[in-house]
């Protein structure tokens, strides 16, 4: 559910918006390994503005096309603020969908390319390089579907690396190590040396939308032929312990970090 | 998608409303002859108010339940208006499903329960037996079901018989008769004595979420043990004909009424 002013600016593209809002949802599926199949996208607007809605309709409906999603229902009515909401559907066999309870002590965690872009879009929107990270993320589809058999647990980044990390933890009852200076970021981070932003944003950023799971050591080579085969990086960050549900990241020097907590939906804006 | 001000007050009972905004989707899965299975929720509200919270899921889930349908998944995030989003998942096999399409010259038009009331306890709140029919009508989940092999086209009345029945129309290509003085509605209109009033309520109020279909007049016998069955009047009101996507609604006397269009989303509020 994206709300005008909470999740998007009022004169955000309507063209990303209409990507964005299905990306998410796709993102979702992803994460649990299944098919992306049907939505349905329920829209309110302040009025029937055709050029705002074909725009958004573009960007919805191009993505959906390239994953072969049907839109198959969905309603419109008005409101003062447009509010978006999608349900995406998909299909995963039972036996091997990914959840966040499956980690397991001695597991590798893995994310899928760079974090931190979307969050350092917001702080310096003209980097073209993050700012379309953040405005037309890509949903990690086929990353998902081949990570069924392999991955023992899995997880979109929506709200930042060691919060999403922590919901894993604490469903799976395991804790994890990371370390800081593995997790990939965009280039862009090493020309700003801003050490504080690098680390909020590498961290803690939301909305970049890449897969982060944990698989045992023995299908390293596996996933590195399979992050070779779809064009995508795929890199180890850290493992999965015994004991409470607790993250520790490490520095370059073996130092634990401080870590923002989690984004709160109903914390003050 | 219903939205705070717009498809309820403030100071609405959050228990009713819980009930409401499941039931105008297991309302529409109805008059598709599915049968529910799941639903997924998205709540944008401005705080997290534990007791509003604990009302809006009581009325939710004590409905779902009643239907067997699960809950699984949705989302939650902050908005100025409460905004409710549901998104329900049925099945029906695929050669019996109901679709506007359908309606043949000749068939019989129906409807279930009672058309009015919901609409004529927005003017006349204090009448306790329509006030239920607005805060928490009952979808017509097994009707819809058992209608499969039986009616040719459907629908759910949302918006009003007219309007709903000129979805019908145009999709199937098809007139209509509706003879006014057949339609079923509450006693309350009788006392009231305000024959203006009680048109616009039968013929175009919204919110009444019965059904509304077409049946070949060789099903009447089956349609009316059907009604006994489940204790749900069923009506014959008219009868579809060849011919232009027109409905003509007749008075007692046989004379031609003025019908109110359907409600139009997007129209001035």
């Amino acid at each position: 559910m994206l709300v005008e002013g909470r999740h998007f600016l009022p004169d955000a593209d309507p063209r990303s918006l209409g990507h964005k809002a299905l990306a998410v949802n796709l993102s979702d599926l992803a994460a649990m390994g299944a098919a992306p199949r049907w939505a349905l996208i329920a829209l309110a607007l302040p009025a029937a503005d055709e050029a705002w809605l074909e725009a958004f309709a573009s960007g919805l409906f191009a993505l959906a096309a390239r994953y072969g999603v049907d839109i198959v229902g969905g309603d419109t009515t008005r409101a003062a603020l447009r509010t978006i909401t999608i349900t995406a559907i998909g299909q995963v066999p039972a036996e091997v969908a990914l959840y966040r309870a499956g980690a397991r002590p001695g597991d590798d965690i893995w994310v899928s390319g760079e974090l931190g872009g979307a969050a350092l879009a917001l702080v310096h929107p003209e980097i073209a390089e993050v700012a379309r990270r953040l405005h037309e993320p890509e949903p990690r589809v086929e990353l998902g579907e081949r990570l069924r058999g392999l991955a023992n647990a899995a997880i979109d980044i929506s709200d930042g690396l060691a919060g999403d990390l922590a919901h894993v933890l604490e469903r799976s009852r395991v804790g994890a190590v990371v370390h800081y200076e593995h997790v990939p970021r965009p280039s862009a981070f090493k020309a700003l040396d801003d050490a504080q932003l690098e680390r909020d944003c590498v961290l803690s950023g939301g909305d970049d939308y890449e897969l982060l799971f944990t698989a045992a050591p023995g299908h390293r080579q596996e996933l590195e032929a399979l992050a070779g085969e779809l064009g995508l990086a795929l890199a180890r960050i850290g493992s999965i312990r015994d004991g409470d549900a607790k993250l520790l990241v490490l520095d370059a020097q073996g130092r634990p970090m401080a870590v923002r907590p989690a984004f709160d939906h109903f914390a003050p804006a």
